[in-house]
């Protein structure tokens, strides 16, 4: 063997979601394991008619090489919506990424040492554990409660490189901060000089009321802030953005051209001619419209369902329900069971950094239709009752 | 001041190139500075059909979240590809990445620690140099002669966690090494037990004869070869493609998923679209026909004008002439001089890993017309004359 493989390269490892998913690809399986959006939601016709337009309007410049930085326009773009939502934004500090998970892996290159503290809820965002654990940060998870980290917890994380934090919906809860411990989440990291770097894939996807303003907004050049097309047109164009501080955007944008160069520019393109005909505001109305009727048979068909013992709240945006078992009770080991069963979902313990919670699952309300989540529900319950 | 940058983030510096060219984008430069390929090279009317018949038959696909190691029939495509090269490829061991420079980077990423040595080439490809610094390797120069790396320097090499070459028309330089000399490399790196990183942008574009396999044939499982097709089609989709050993595969595998999930599903469908008519061997033969051309432009330009103690070689395929200036001429003290002349060129000592050779520069002969090459040429010698 003559390949010798860095010491980070120890902490590159299969997900595990990823090895379980593969049991529930067999056909006629209702999948609410995925972390999909529904391909139902994609923008077909916009986006053809986006390809004919750039194709025949640009095509030297969409098919070329062009600036790490991103698409002009796109950025602009970018910068306006983040103002809109209370962000000081300029397109100068807004560097367009290939999907908000580069984001994550950037954020992860210019920021983490072997050994570095990164603070980190827990439950999180498996990819984004994925994407800092080969810089070999130590993981520090934040205590919490019902409504999500606890400001004391972040001021007890002083001298991490940065708290990652997802107050939308969070991926894998569903869990959305309210306003106040927003602001006392921001003010405790202001305190305790901890940076943040807060991702927001499903902002836009709220079923009750829009979600209070984001973190950054008072954190202002303490934050780094990553967004994403994915969840609001479709992530197979894999286009994401993040905002950053003038302090930290060159190191960014030099990661970002030695990891790729640039986001393909004719995503970018299609991406903005889209959003130039102004469809997104009801492209997004509808999406949530669709998600809020799967979600609110999803919750019906738990409470018709579930056995006592088991607890979730429900969510009020997103894509998830997040299921908590008896204790006893192991989630991971009883997949296979409810595969036998129909029915699929992941297992929660994945998402914890320091692991335990084998009594946890995660559920997709977003890519299955009303009448076959009742039925898989009902069939995941069957399976919990007889455990 | 609450961040605080890795250790690595100091590797990531600003490419003094790109710094440069913004001087060159002025009205009116005839610019023979650029890496890009030509515009009118793009298969524009290809990508047009192959968008609306990806968005006709298989949109929820296309825009979905897909598998981090590409789309299977574009896996299958490469493979073959590689097989037809003489290398012994399978689709499992395909990587699609998002630009042969991802490739590059997920090398750095899960082979080098912090001081390990990288064999490179003297000059080299500045974009792989700044793939692997943030990785804070020691860059080792292979010593070389006018046809490539010397063996015996290769063999010297030993105990680097690789060997970086560009056997086919190398960036900057235009050399293609010869079929002994890849031999007496291949076996060198064997004996020595230094595995190869075998980089081919240009291979496809020879103007006088097809060049020799390549080095990855002779060394098997020692090697990681990286493939692009943004000199063959275009560069705006980001596409490209490493062919790795079982052994390193998996690693690759999951910092790709962790660096951005996966390459987007939509241009690597339209990109196995227009494979799959067929069209390529024929449009990277216009594509040779039209480069050969202005290759013959400069080369004759070159003769015509140049003063005498500059030296070059007539590049046998590829994008770039390289010109050594006596010793005394520093090029890019030159390059504002040549801009107020109306041509632009990239001075050389920027592609070597440990600077010096100030003598030197690049000129690239693919995105200008002949007519205009040679104008360019002219106001070069002039300036050249001048100092």
């Amino acid at each position: 063997m003559t390949w010798t493989m860095a010491r980070r390269a120890e902490r590159l490892n299969p997900s595990t979601i990823r090895e379980l998913l593969k049991l529930t690809e067999r056909p006629g399986i209702i999948s609410l394991a995925g972390g999909l959006p529904s391909a139902d939601t994609f923008p077909v016709a916009a986006l053809r008619q986006a390809c004919d337009e750039v194709l025949a309007q640009h095509p030297r410049e969409a098919l070329q090489y062009a600036a790490s930085e991103g698409f002009g326009p796109l950025r602009d773009w970018v910068a306006a919506e983040l103002e809109a939502q209370g962000l000081l934004a300029d397109p100068g500090r807004v560097l367009i990424t290939s999907g908000s998970q580069q984001g994550l892996d950037l954020v992860g290159k210019v920021l983490l040492d072997p050994g570095s503290a990164v603070a980190v809820e827990s439950p999180t965002y498996l990819g984004a554990l994925q994407a800092f654990a080969p810089y070999e940060p130590t993981f520090h998870a934040l205590e919490g409660d019902d409504e999500g980290p606890l400001p004391a917890a972040l001021a007890a994380a002083k001298g991490s490189r940065f708290a990652y934090l997802l107050p939308n919906f969070q991926n894998p809860t569903g869990r959305c901060l309210g306003a106040a411990r927003r602001e006392a989440l921001a003010d405790a990291a202001l305190a305790a000089g901890v940076p943040v770097v807060e991702d927001n894939p499903y902002g836009e996807l709220w079923y009750d009321a829009p979600p209070p303003p984001p973190l950054a907004a008072r954190l202002g050049g303490q934050s780094v802030y990553l967004g994403s097309f994915s969840k609001v047109l479709a992530p197979g164009l894999r286009l994401g953005y993040l905002l950053a501080p003038a302090a930290l955007y060159p190191k960014l944008l030099q990661a970002k051209q030695a990891a790729d160069l640039h986001t393909p520019t004719f995503n970018q393109r299609l991406v903005h001619r889209v959003l130039a005909t102004g469809m997104l505001p009801a492209h997004v109305a509808a999406t949530r419209e669709r998600y809020r009727a799967q979600r609110d048979a999803m919750a019906a068909a738990l409470s018709a369902h579930m056995p006592a013992g088991v607890h979730w709240q429900v969510p009020s945006g997103g894509m998830f329900f997040w299921l908590t078992l008896p204790p006893a009770l192991d989630a991971a080991a009883l997949l296979p069971r409810a595969v036998e069963a129909g029915v699929a979902f992941v297992p929660g313990g994945t998402f914890f950094p320091q692991g335990g919670h084998a009594n946890t699952l995660r559920l997709s309300f977003v890519t299955v239709p009303p009448a076959r989540i009742a039925e898989g529900i009902a069939a995941l319950a069957g399976v919990l009752r007889g455990a």
